[in-house]
């Protein structure tokens, strides 16, 4: 199953509900499962930045099969992975929170990027975005 | 005034319509006066180039402040702006149809870039999605 | 339906025969329907620049939907796409002969890419790589 | 001796053998003692990031000659090698386990990498393709 622009619309939808009830605005961004962009939203007065680091979450979330949190922690100086990011042949990829895979029954099927607030703040966003992505009236 | 959500999404809305008549999938981008990303969608089965391209001709008519199929004559080979696309200090420029400004009565307020199509196709979506920030119900 | 590495093999495998019968030594990259490479040969004694070649020829040939050829009448001065490989958004395109889409009944299923030899044996041995796509005996 | 693509393809295939005994899906890259693409292949279900880390890890074993896991201690903070990664001088480089230049008699003849596992499933696999090199049976 691919991902398609309603489904990640909804998860958009999903994520932008959670922002506003944080009241921090936020970019989000939705790939399929080959990396490639679906749909993107930049709330109002959300960080510019926020435009490129949400694209680049949810990229890495696919490509790397997991949250850009815990490869965060694989990237640390000493770690297994330390230097990913800052390898050109791998490009485009973030290694801090707010990235998550988004699995249907068959495997990957997408990811989630969301970027404007803390750590915490955008993590609890994505995971709602991600969460929206199983709305059952849609499957 | 500047370009919020609400209304690159009621612009996404008029040139998916668009799209939907023609028959032709394409991704929509729209940015605000600063050439920042405010939303992107990529409809079903559109090209996957489509997502750089829609993105980039939005970019390029704020960044020029005229459609891009104009820039495309300034750029032909003797033309005054031959090049423009290939130096490293401009880069994200589209010298192709399918990208428009958006003026308000205080000037620029952000661009619309369409690709996937044909250029008439392009051309014919991005019009109708720049004519739906004018929507009064909205403003 | 995913391209998997058992069908680019089988579709190298028929390149590299056609590239025999012609006695030129080229590199063949298959990418599957994101873009994403599942794999490439260089071939002894071929040109070292057709290692990204032939992965960009088999990239724009999916992203674009069409063979690179014609993607390549369209980027002349004055056509309509005239300007795409030098557009940084849409970096990694080339615009001449030798790349093919693979079309399934469900659609696109991947691309494959050839350089090494003259646009024509390119072109020759890039075909025979995509008709080894549609080999019954693994279907 | 310089490495060809049947020399390539035989590590690629130990290498793969070693994988599906390990039962991680990975990419696995052989470059030559230029550090030029010989041959890649991507295993069905891999992480798409591993298509680059792949490349790079073969890449950097032979630019540096020595396994990219020696390289990432010298590259950690306060490392005589700190900082190459992002020397954009030195771009393709990769400083974590998984990639391993290759020796004949006289000296390296080419590189492999292995991206996909764990840190220690990559350096198993890695030297189970190095190893493959020397099946006498081609010599």
């Amino acid at each position: 199953m691919k991902m398609n622009l309603k489904t990640a619309l909804r998860m958009i939808t999903a994520g932008q509900e959670k922002a506003e009830e944080l009241g921090v605005p936020v970019s989000i961004a939705v790939v399929d499962d080959g990396g490639n962009l679906v749909a993107q939203h930049r709330m109002d007065n959300s960080m510019l930045i926020s435009q490129f680091l949400s694209l680049s979450k949810a990229y890495t979330s696919v490509v790397t099969t997991m949250p850009t949190e815990e490869l965060g922690k694989y990237t640390q100086p000493g770690g297994p992975f330390y230097g990913v990011h800052t390898c050109r042949a791998a490009s485009g990829i973030c290694i801090f929170a707010g990235g998550y895979p988004v699995h249907d029954d068959g495997g990957i099927v997408g990811g989630i990027g969301v970027s404007g607030g803390s750590s915490e703040q955008d993590i609890a966003i994505a995971a709602a975005g991600r969460d929206g992505y199983k709305n059952p009236a849609d499957k």
